[in-house]
């Protein structure tokens, strides 16, 4: 079944201990829907400046993209830079030129209508809440935050959950959320918040999926996925968008939400952060083949099962 | 098969979130050797001073372990008081009074001669390495250190690091004890200071054993046990001894090394660890039973299984 996505599509300038890359293509919804393009297909909205050219368009196009939804616009594209050079885990950011994007409406083409998947990517809760009204029909709703939509932007953030079924995000921004430092405290605060499912970020430790209690029966139970020890880390940006990209690409080509598929689905989302990781921007996944995802699906397996 | 541990006996105060406990049985060779005293036999060498009476000396009876190699010194146990107050995941140290324990000569008693198993808990590799060559003939040696051993007395804990079968670790020590922030090129400098396997502990995301390379054939790849999720961490205290003392007592009931052995031992680690944040000190685990423990280790398969 087919997602449609809407959030960023951008240049990133990005320092790490292993290098360092000019305006390499970036944004959520680029490493979203490359991860998810695997699985299904994938429908992007987005808006781009005249800096975004055909270069940029054959990387959507070679995974089969469907880019009808990314709007040109007068101006520059959506401008971040950052480094890692301290700490691996998190980014500082230098530079942050919203540009074309300060002014963003999202359009939903005619030929996206009958997507059964909506993600939600990481831009302002309003725009999210709005795509997610004009598309009422879809089947499964998920979507990202971050730490300045719950600090800044609540009242937003809190309308925009109500209309999600899946929220991922991180630790932290878990904590933040609920104002509560004990987990699986805080993913209950957060559930009762409007998802009735929670996946909880860790970074280099994995990622734990919540149920709200009774949402989806006795056979589902907090799930933990690990991440993999990676011998070299060049690049983490992105590799929470190619998380979420993996997991919904992989919940969108299954016929039902069982507990077995949200499990998969979790282990999916680390195979493709895990590869997001290995090269810069999005390098490593737009090379990929399906035959090394599932070769190191089960390298995840091996990697937590005790049989 | 027995264990002899050699380590710390002592009285911690301890404030956390959930309250505050003056004076309770601690140590790391008590968190040890309760954990480990569901598996197999243990035994314990230490020293305590005239403030150790028989209602301490109860606990470890009533688990059966040994206490003939605890010695008796004119003066106070060793005392520390901490808090965890901002942080669960790191104590802020308020006392550290080592009194008969900074002098402690280590005694081994003739009738813990005959162990197969060892471990050295985190006391002066100087003693630590003493201990494991008058116990030239066990089978198996596992052990612990911390940063301040690793800061300051390198040459000492590299010299002890030989005799190792075994370490046991957190992040941070193996990150500084290697030179090396990427977890597994870390793993590996570590090994190779002596021990064939390692094992990483990543507080409330589970732990890591990794193999040296040839060390246990092709089947031995590294695992990751997961950690629970916990509703209340009331004293994250002795959780590191106790996963400790549930992965190395469940090795030493095992007939063989297997690889499906030492991820069981994983499993185990976390289950004791886990239990042992539940309560105060040892409270927690000293009222445990093996059918609460069977139970967790279940729950911990259920949380990480895809199938």
């Amino acid at each position: 079944m087919a997602i449609t996505v809407v959030g960023s599509v951008a240049y990133d300038s990005i320092e790490t201990p292993a290098g360092r890359r000019e305006r390499c293509l970036g944004g959520a919804a680029t490493h979203f829907s490359l991860a998810a393009s695997f699985f299904t297909d994938v429908r992007v909205i987005a808006v781009v400046g005249e800096d975004f050219g055909p270069e940029q368009e054959a990387v959507f196009h070679a995974r089969k993209i469907d880019t009808r939804g990314i709007e040109r616009a007068k101006g520059k594209s959506f401008f971040w830079e950052g480094s890692y050079l301290d700490n691996l885990n998190e980014a500082k950011t230098h530079q942050t030129d919203l540009n074309v994007f300060a002014s963003f409406e999202p359009k939903i083409p005619a030929e996206y209508r009958d997507s059964e998947f909506l993600f939600l990517a990481n831009i302002d809760p309003v725009l999210q809440r709005r795509v997610r009204e004009a598309m009422p029909d879809v089947k499964l709703v998920a979507g990202d935050t971050m730490n300045y939509w719950i600090k800044d932007h609540r009242p937003a953030l809190l309308a925009m959950l109500k209309g999600l079924d899946i929220l991922l995000i991180n630790d932290t921004e878990a904590r933040m959320l609920a104002g509560n430092n004990n987990l699986p405290q805080a993913a209950r605060a957060v559930m009762a918040m409007g998802p009735r499912l929670l996946v909880v970020k860790h970074g280099e430790y994995g990622a734990t999926l919540f149920h709200r209690a009774g949402a989806d029966g006795e056979a589902s139970k907090t799930f933990r996925a690990p991440a993999l020890p990676l011998e070299e880390v060049v690049d983490p940006t992105g590799a929470g968008d190619s998380f979420a990209g993996g997991f919904f690409g992989y919940l969108a080509s299954q016929e039902k939400l069982t507990p077995g598929a949200l499990r998969r689905a979790m282990f999916y989302g680390s195979v493709m952060g895990s590869f997001a990781c290995e090269r810069f921007g999005t390098e490593r996944i737009a090379q990929l083949t399906r035959k090394e995802i599932d070769d190191r699906f089960e390298q995840f397996r091996e990697l937590t099962h005790l049989d």
